[in-house]
Order: structure tokens, then sequence, then C-alpha cells
């Protein structure tokens, strides 16, 4: 199990390969989120996205033995991404299983970042079997995207940066909103910051895919009900993850929710006023803090802006 | 006149209240360059763009009897937004003349940070003249937006920066590409690192307006002709500065000019790549790094993203 050890050990590892991402703030945006507003920009990470620290935190620990026959894992993007790159900067191989339909850019990215990319079906063929099969015949260790303690400790590394950049800018407390999907930042994110009294972490997802809000407000795993759809593809997970959801469980509060409209809102409010490139999927969290003041405490909030992975034709919907 | 003490005093009085911007870099970004390139993100400065360093640097340097009555400004935009927000934070008024065809976002910015906007017609009124007059009748100091010592070290800040973060980023040395005005920050920058013998600034300006590139390789000032058209509004300056030339003809290396198509792929490659918008007039030195390759020297460039105070219109030509 991942602990406040491990993620400071993932740091260690990190150090000099992740990129401390600003926090970054803008006295419009505060303004329409009715309380001081910071926005952890980790879009501006390495491949775009946080995923680059789980990734780059389970590679770096794998055996030299192990790790030489190389790494597979599933995603539709971000998780391949930052695996690829982690892969290459090891000089190892690394085969991502990819839905044929993720965004074209992430596909191309992970091919350029040096990975062979196996496309599928999401319809009509089983994944987890295709993973099985090549894992099998070369030898492969699969990196999960978030139930992976590993992959989680590298995530919490954001909220040790949080805690740090908490005190530079002098915010004493704050709810700290995050992108949910799996839940591997979520709960890396909570770990991280569990010391911290005035610091409570709050998963934020799409409308139809709260899976993790309503599984915290029951009290166990509940899935998503079949139909949903959403233009926020990193995070739209059926479930919790079975090592992410008792942290989740254990130390945030509720989730929040949004809606595609205000998730494209806030995308273009972040690119007017704070100069950067949100993906939707890492924009729910700055529209909960826009646009759910009231179901948020505290004089202060910190929105995780967790990547920027998007097609351009997928920004321009937001303008 | 402007010397590296000035500088470091400067930064001391900005502790606190600019950002450290991030040096960003993609390995995408490298392909193109030919070379390792990095980014000084000052779009994601307070503001926008760097201006607010020598507006903070300028206006926390005046007596308090003299700031109390308040500053003016001229300026298209980026100067605006920084004095206002520097005269805001010091609780002082500001009255900035702008002329009425600047970016909207531009004069809605400054006058939401709280200044007097004053709008002039730049065929048929003479600037000047409006605000010696409104100066004169309120006791306003006026802040010169680059032709002024402490406005110089303001934005030399960016420079000190630089030299920190490249021993950060392991870079030995490189060509520095800074986008060029009236040459404030290319000559604050140059003084910043005339003591790291590796590191040799440029400035960057469009076709047209390439009077810096011109005014070094003729040893003194020439202007720019008469008609030219650029979409690069913060640097369209038609002379550099009486105290910014000899500054840059001590210290740095021949301009460099790039075209305005080559502006917008910059931009959307730092969107694509980087996830930061950058306004035209702040990327004309990132498209020096990417389209200028056989004109610059070394295995790595360091490229001045100035600003990102552009109009959503704008950024919808570069995709």
């Amino acid at each position: 199990m991942t602990d406040f050890q491990m993620i400071t050990a993932a740091a260690g590892r990190l150090s000099g390969m992740s990129a401390r991402t600003p926090l970054l703030n803008s006295p419009f945006l505060d303004e329409i989120a009715g309380r001081r507003l910071f926005v952890k920009a980790e879009c501006l990470q390495r491949t775009g996205s946080f995923k680059f620290r789980g990734a780059w935190s389970a590679l770096s620990n794998l055996p030299e033995d192990v790790r030489r026959k190389g790494v597979i894992a599933f995603s539709s993007g971000n998780h391949a991404q930052g695996v690829a790159l982690a892969a290459k900067l090891h000089g190892v191989p690394a085969v991502i299983v990819m839905p044929h339909d993720a965004p074209k850019l992430k596909i191309d990215n992970t091919r350029d970042y040096g990975a062979e990319v196996v496309l599928y079906d999401r319809l009509t063929e089983d994944r987890d079997a295709i993973g099985a099969r090549i894992a099998q015949e070369r030898g492969l260790t699969l990196v999960r995207p978030f139930d992976e303690p590993l992959v989680i400790a590298g995530q919490g590394t954001v909220g040790l940066e949080i805690a740090e950049q908490a005190v530079e800018s002098a915010i004493a407390g704050a709810e700290v909103l995050v992108p949910c999907g799996g839940g591997g930042l979520t709960s890396g994110i909570a770990l991280a910051l569990e010391a911290h009294a005035g610091f409570r972490v709050r998963p934020c997802e799409p409308e139809d895919f709260d899976d993790t809000g309503r599984s915290l407000e029951a009290g166990e795993i509940c899935t998503n009900l079949p139909g949903g759809v959403s233009i926020c593809d990193a995070i739209v997970t059926p479930q919790p993850g079975k090592i992410t959801f008792p942290i989740m469980k254990r130390l945030c509060g509720p989730g929040l929710t949004v809606s595609d409209g205000e998730v494209l809102e806030a995308m273009a409010l972040a690119f007017l006023r704070l100069k950067i490139a949100i993906e939707p999927g890492g924009a729910v969290a700055l529209a909960a803090a826009l646009f759910r003041k009231d179901e948020i405490a505290g004089d202060a909030v910190i929105a995780v802006a967790s990547g920027g992975n998007a097609d351009p034709e997928t920004f321009l919907k937001a303008f």
C-alpha cells in the first residue's frame, strides 16, 4: 500500500526528471470563483500530463533485469505517453494497447516517444486478453494506470509540491480539487496532504461519470451506468480502483460534478486568463472551482489541471 | 544607467511579487529546432507578460510622496497592464494612454486592473501631448515602457532566472532569443547575462519591423520604413531606445527576423507542444528558434515567450 514514505521516495527518483509545475492564478478567475483560486498546471508536465510521474515512479523502481525486458500498458492516452517516455528514457521497450478511437494526438505522441502502439476496438475486442497475450510472449511487465502503489506514489508527488507552493503563496488552507478517473492522482495527492490539516482533497468528475463521487457517498464502489457520453476522455473510467478507493474513502471530501459545457468554458478561461492549454478531462477541477462555488468551503481553492493533450479541434470547441 | 546591481536590486523588490516563470521544453520542438530548445514562459507572468517586472521595479522605487500622486504610461497593452497592476497593488492611481485600436483584451484588462484608460487615435492625435497635459494637471509620474533604467532593471530579472534555470537544466551555453520592440527586455536580459560567457542575447523582430537588427548592423539607430504591417502589435516600435540601444550594441549578437506566418506557426506549436498561449509579438523568438536554425549557433537555444495577451480571434488564426 502506498504511504507518505513511498511518495517522498518517488519524489527522490523523480528529482531532475519531472518538472515542478507552477501554481498559477489570476484576479479575473478569483472573481468568478468567489475566492482565491490557484491552478496547479500539470499540463506543463513532461508529456503534457501528470502521468509521467507515476510511470517514472513505477519503471524506475523495477529490478534492472525485469525492466530490461520492457513494459506494457493499457491507456487511452496520457498514461500511454507517460509510460512511453519513461521507457524511452530508461532505454527499454514499451508496448501500449490503446483504443483505436483515442485522440489522434495521444496515439501519435505515444508512437513518437518510441512505443509500439497496438490499437483495439473497444466494442468488439478484449483489451485484457490482447495485453496478456503480448505480455506473456515477450516477458513484459504491466504498468497499471492507477491501481498500482508505485504509480499512486508518483502521482502523489503533485501533492508534495502543492504543500510547498501553498506556503510560498501564503495559502493557509484550501480545498484541493482533483480531476478523478480511476483515482490514482486523487488518492496520491490525498496521501501527500494527509498531514496538512487545512487541505482537503475532493475528486471532480464529469456528469454521468461520477462513479467516485457516488461511491464515496455510498461508502462502497459503485459503477457508472452504461450509455454516458463525455468529452473528458482521460477520466471516463467505469469505477474507482480497488486500491485507490479505500484511500479516497478515508481522506477525501465529497465529489463534485460538472457538465461538458462547463468544462469547455473552464478551458477557454484557462487559455485567456492563465495562458495554458488544458484538455477536457484535465479541466473538470477548474470548472468545479469556477462554477460550483457554493459547494466549496474556505477562502482559497486549489484546482489541479491534470493534462493538456487534446486535439486542436477539441480546443476549437471551447472558443 | 542600468547595471547588474540594479537588476539584482529589482529582483529583491520583485521577490514574492512576480512569478518565477518556468523554462519549458518538448522533444517535438527540439526536433524542429535541430537542437535542444527551451522556452522561458513569461506569458505565465502576472498580467500575462514580462512587463509587470519593469513596472513594479519602477513604481516600487519611487519616493512614497511621489508615488502617492499616481503614475501615467503610454502603451498598446502589455506595459499598460503591468503598470495598472503595479499601481493597484501599491494603492495609487494610474492613467494609461492607449491607441483606440489596441487589442480589446488588453484595453479591457487594463481597466479591470483599476487604471483609467484614455484612448487616442494614432493617426490624428498626439499621444505625447495628451499624456503631458494629464500628467501635469494631476502631478502624475511617467513610467516609460523601455527607455527607463529601472524598467530595464526589472525586465533584466528574466535574465537572472534564465541563468539559474540554465544550470538546473544542464545548459552550459546557449543563444538567448528575445522578442524585441524598444529593447527594454532585450537589453535587460543582456546585462543580466553579461557575466555568463556562454550566453549571447539576440533580438528577434517581425519582418518590416527589424529596426533593432538593422541598427545593430549599421552601428547606429535606424528607424523602420513607414507602411509596414504586422500582427505582432506588442513590438512594432519605430526604433530602438536611446538608452537600450547602446546596451544592445555592446552586448547582443545579430538580430533575427521572422514572418507573420512563421509567428502563427510558432504559436500553434507552443499551444500543441508546450500547452501555453503566446501572443504574436511574444512568439517571434520561438519562431526564430524553430525556423532560423541555420542562423543560430550551438547545441541549445533559449527563446523567451514574452507575453500571451491576444484576443481569441488572433489565436484562432494560428490553428
